[in-house]
């Protein structure tokens, strides 16, 4: 569900004709609808309601400051990963009560500065790191108050690159060696233990795995109770991804999502906040470049556009799929040709698609990436001295830039050349 | 050959101890050394000096300020990608006349800018990019000095993302299709066709493809010559590998590399120029990095370092290997561990490592990534508001700080709310 539509032949973002927007601001451009992030957090935040927990907006996912505003509007909190994530989300407006701090690597700073802002919850992601924290917090006289990560073991979710609830990566406290983190986080004293939380992933289509990781969730909550150690909420992570290729890939509707959530873990008496990201923005952006050339090889054809891997990094990082559509309206029964869609950057891995129907293209025409709202202009870069993509939010008829393209000054203002080139 | 070696037990690039570096600047750090600069650039300049071209350096590869202007006074020309590099270029000290524009999608201000400095060469990738490059020219006035890359169809070099010279990727004319784009260009008044460019990728440890590639651009050449069109000019672009590996894919060394160029090319009275990037700064830089965290799980241990993916790509984009070694000498004989070497991002391709062997390692440790010095910070990026990471520059006994680390606001300085959020 989005509000990108064709209307009198034209790509529209709501009601705001997308060619008007590349004529007023340049190509390539990010644009994102308002009502599209407003009813994706809406349905979310409406099927977990009756859990009493926090839907907070994975700030990694599109941390734009606009953005993040109009769903703190809503009441969305932020999960943020790291320090400069949480002042972005203090900027947009996120109240510190609604934050909570995911990541397997925060440093003391980053630990210090989430404690004076008194956010929600800092999860945990090692014993090391509850060691720190109590540190920190003992420093400061405050208790912390945690959630420690566990990790389900549990594979799901999209690339093999973001999957992240199996033992052998990174994240989270190993299952079986939990109890013995839960008993020594609650001797620290600098230490306040609200909780437990779970992440598998954030891009998954299918409702057994969130299934089978919440029903361990469950086993931990109700074997640490009979410990004498009681957890009073549950962090659910993000995880229920979006549609990249129609018809392909449908996540289930949030209501199934909480149906599951209902069924493993409604009884326990603990609030249920979760954190979603992908699902929140990714259908709620687009990412419109311009055809530069069209240049027949002897074996394909290629489009040549002016957005490029630095722009949108997760086909060349991922091998990601996105839906491209012209931003003209195809003729209804036009022959499509099978076209390499690639950027302008001096790499093989700079290729958006490969023989990818298109209606026929020429220069000049305007392309859109579909899906591009979360992962797009977060993971950018300035990579061949490219600047920033500049980003448009658009609300109803009305549009604004929210990130514009620096000027070549600005790119390079954080260089000093030594004095002994000057 | 690089310049980073133990001294007293603690790594130092040239005379300079790596921990005085991180000390003045905080971790994570990109530490460059102009001695393995200066020494690469002129052990292959050297090589190719016979040949009468320019050695242009990919500034892709490292777009600094300071690295640009050191290898600029060295001689260096640039071989440049984008409007931007061309900037960069200029800023640092490149001359025009030494500047060589290559990439498959050059947008027609690109073109007037090139024009406008008049710089040496626009290497021209495909039919549509000549008649735009001409009609560009024309209205100004000017004939545009190109080369026509071709492809040669010639597999090589490292990951199939950066490999560039086979025929069904985006990159160069087609062999086959070359002869009749030569006659369409000499027949454009606004071009003076002056070469042939060929790249065929940028980490290649075997002579073989090299070979195959200039032999073909040696026929093309005769075969055009007996056509009558004349050129003068061979661009061989880039290609010579760097060893990531101690001891694995070893590049062969330049003085190998020109005993190719001249019995394949040497005979036919055309200057030769060439467009290293990887082979003058991949191991003239490392990226350094503290570790926060050392992570027991249940099949293997995490060493959780202050960098990540968004700092260095390479092994997340590439599954490149980086070497690992401690800042601090290892005991000689000491039994070694193996750690995952992770990154604080939220991603499970944020890993640099899996099972590396070092020695043991505590938080606090500083480790360093070797061969970094090429696509390291100039692939970098803002992910998870992480600040870019500072670029170092050390030459002798001193050392200077050559981009800064960002502050928050200046992370967030493109941003702006739109008015129905105020």
């Amino acid at each position: 569900m989005h509000h990108f539509h064709y209307r009198n032949g034209r790509l529209h973002a709501e009601d705001v004709a997308i060619d008007d927007i590349v004529q007023a601001v340049g190509s390539p451009v990010y644009i994102y609808s308002t009502a599209t992030l407003t009813r994706h957090f809406q349905v979310f935040a409406d099927s977990l309601k009756e859990f009493g927990g926090l839907v907070c907006f994975a700030v990694k996912s599109n941390g734009n400051t606009a953005v993040i505003r109009t769903l703190a509007r809503l009441g969305a909190g932020a999960d943020v990963v790291s320090g400069g994530e949480l002042m972005v989300a203090r900027a947009a407006g996120v109240p510190a009560e609604r934050i909570i701090f995911s990541g397997v690597g925060k440093s003391r700073a980053e630990m210090e500065l989430a404690l004076d802002e008194g956010i929600h919850q800092i999860n945990v992601e090692s014993v090391p790191e509850l060691d720190l924290l109590n540190e920190v917090a003992l420093a400061r006289g405050v208790k912390a108050p945690v959630a420690l990560r566990v990790n389900p073991d549990v594979g799901a979710g999209g690339h093999a690159k973001i999957t992240t609830g199996k033992k052998e990566n990174k994240f989270g406290i190993d299952w079986t060696a939990a109890p013995a983190a839960y008993r020594h986080a609650c001797s620290l004293p600098g230490l306040d233990v609200k909780g437990v939380a779970v992440h598998i992933g954030s891009q998954i289509a299918d409702l057994q795995p969130f299934e089978d990781a919440f029903l361990r969730v469950r086993d931990l909550v109700l074997m640490l109770r009979a410990d004498g150690i009681s957890l009073s909420r549950i962090d659910l992570g993000g995880g229920l991804g979006v549609p990249y290729e129609d018809g392909n890939d449908i996540p289930p509707p949030p209501p199934e999502y909480a149906a599951i959530v209902r069924s493993t873990l409604g009884d326990l008496g603990c609030s249920i906040s979760a954190e979603p990201g992908r699902l929140i923005a990714g259908n709620a952006g687009l990412l419109v470049s311009e055809v530069m050339f069209i240049k027949e090889g002897s074996t394909r054809t290629f489009a040549i556009v002016d957005a490029a891997m630095n722009d949108l990094v997760r086909p060349a990082m991922y091998e990601a799929f996105h839906g491209i559509i012209p931003v003209a309206e195809p003729v209804p029964g036009e022959a499509t040709i099978g076209y390499d869609v690639v950027g302008p950057v001096c790499e093989t891995g700079d290729t958006f698609a490969r023989q990818r129907p298109l209606p026929p293209l020429k220069a000049g025409d305007l392309i859109a990436f579909k899906t591009a709202g979360a992962y797009g202009a977060t993971m950018s870069s300035q990579y061949n001295a490219r600047p920033l993509v500049p980003e448009v939010l658009v609300d109803g008829n009305r549009f604004a830039v929210v990130r514009r393209r620096p000027t070549f000054e600005e790119m390079r203002a954080l260089e000093q050349v030594p004095e002994w080139l000057e």
